[in-house]
């Protein structure tokens, strides 16, 4: 018997810009990369619009769902930068200007002979009882309130920021991979691909179509937690596809 | 007073590989792209894995909340393509085999001279009373039933199944919009910005922030369903930019 530990995660990637196509999301794809090689399995992503109702009833749905939540988005010092406000919301407490956060930003204009202006200010609010993410790019700071982290919609901050938390989240067994290149559709591998994978129910077995504009490959990836699960399972794949060459060849496979 | 007809939609893509990182979803951003030209509002998205249960609660979830459902993905010829049967459990009805896609499917494969196999009559597979969407590519078709569009995961394929329903959708006001490059970043602009929000509340007003790697600066983009109100909005945000620009130089705008 095997004990994995499985750690969960979603994401919620905030803003209007995402909904209408002005910018395509970046920030998905990399948290998604993140957390499969620090063995966090990401369940769910939600994109919504700048809007409170939207943003808290999102928040609310995931916490209680997952073992973390990340968000994106809506912490920057417009009118429209309204995340701070939501998720203070949604966990019922006040989002106030942080005096740490506060210190932080006025010290950096200071520095950069920059006006502290009332815009600027906003990005030290946070809810109440936060704590910090460091933000190595552009100093204001993300923050995490009970198992949600959020984190800046500017790729590169989002990027930093993920970095500064990741060494601080717990972690599951790792989900292990292998892939084996299919030159044929899933309709000719869907069948015994089937077999193969109810004959080894402890892994997971996806097929991935490719269309190069006029035919279908597959990627097959096999997951698991165990190497010695996986390994026999790819075994299998393996075997099926030579199975399947043979046939399309004409030359089918000796009976056993 | 202006009336507006306002049609909503969400987004559902569905697929393990997505949240693994392994795929980079392309089907979210076009959707995007394609609502916003037809005057269709995107609202929410949501992306799961393939498991029954969690699609069939985002279906139930998003098809009660807005006018359109699309998603993407799983509506392969493999086993991991579970999509029709949990669109079905989520409307309550059979999944059965849809003797018209049975018989275009078994054309198309006696045309190529390849094997109607089981795991390609999958592909027919759709909840009892589904309409069909064409699929000029590869010919399996996607399914519409109640208000949810049932689309293929390959880009390519989604694509040509949303250009074959977008001509019978209904559609809203369209949303018309402008933008205003501000050389500052949002601390500059963002307490006059809201102002201008404020003096023009049948707009949207959005700020983008861009990051070089060493400096922010703004897209400023105005979005409103009345072109007359759109032009005011837009006129008084190059007068605030106008006025920042002088008072950056050091040159202070008249008194009115």
């Amino acid at each position: 018997m095997i004990e994995n530990t499985i750690v969960t995660a979603a994401m919620l990637a905030i803003g209007d810009e995402l909904l209408s196509g002005r910018t395509k999301d970046k920030n998905i794809g990399h948290l998604a990369d993140v957390l499969t090689l620090a063995a966090i399995d990401l369940k769910e992503v939600r994109i919504v619009s700048d809007d409170e109702a939207a943003i808290v009833a999102a928040v609310n749905a995931l916490r209680g769902q997952y073992d973390y939540v990340f968000t994106s988005g809506g912490i920057g010092p417009t009118h429209d930068d309204i995340t701070a406000d939501a998720v203070s919301r949604a966990f019922g407490v006040e989002c106030v200007h942080d005096p740490e956060a506060m210190v932080l930003l006025a010290a950096m204009y200071e520095r950069r002979g920059m006006e502290f202006t009332e815009a600027r200010r906003r990005m030290a609010r946070m809810p109440n009882g936060s704590r910090h993410i460091p933000n190595a790019v552009s100093t204001a700071p993300g923050f995490i309130i009970g198992n949600v982290h959020v984190m800046a919609g500017v790729p590169q901050v989002f990027q930093a920021m993920l970095n500064a938390i990741l060494p601080e989240l717990k972690t599951g067994t790792a989900v292990l991979s292998r892939s084996v290149l299919s030159p044929f559709g899933e309709g000719d591998i869907g069948g015994p691909l089937t077999l193969v994978q109810k004959a080894h129910p402890e892994t997971s077995i996806g097929s991935y179509p490719k269309f190069d504009g006029r035919n279908f490959s597959t990627d097959i990836v096999i997951r698991a937690r165990d190497e010695t699960v996986l390994a026999a399972a790819e075994a299998a794949v393996v075997a099926m596809m030579a199975d399947i060459t043979a046939a399309k060849a004409g030359q089918f496979p000796a009976a056993d």
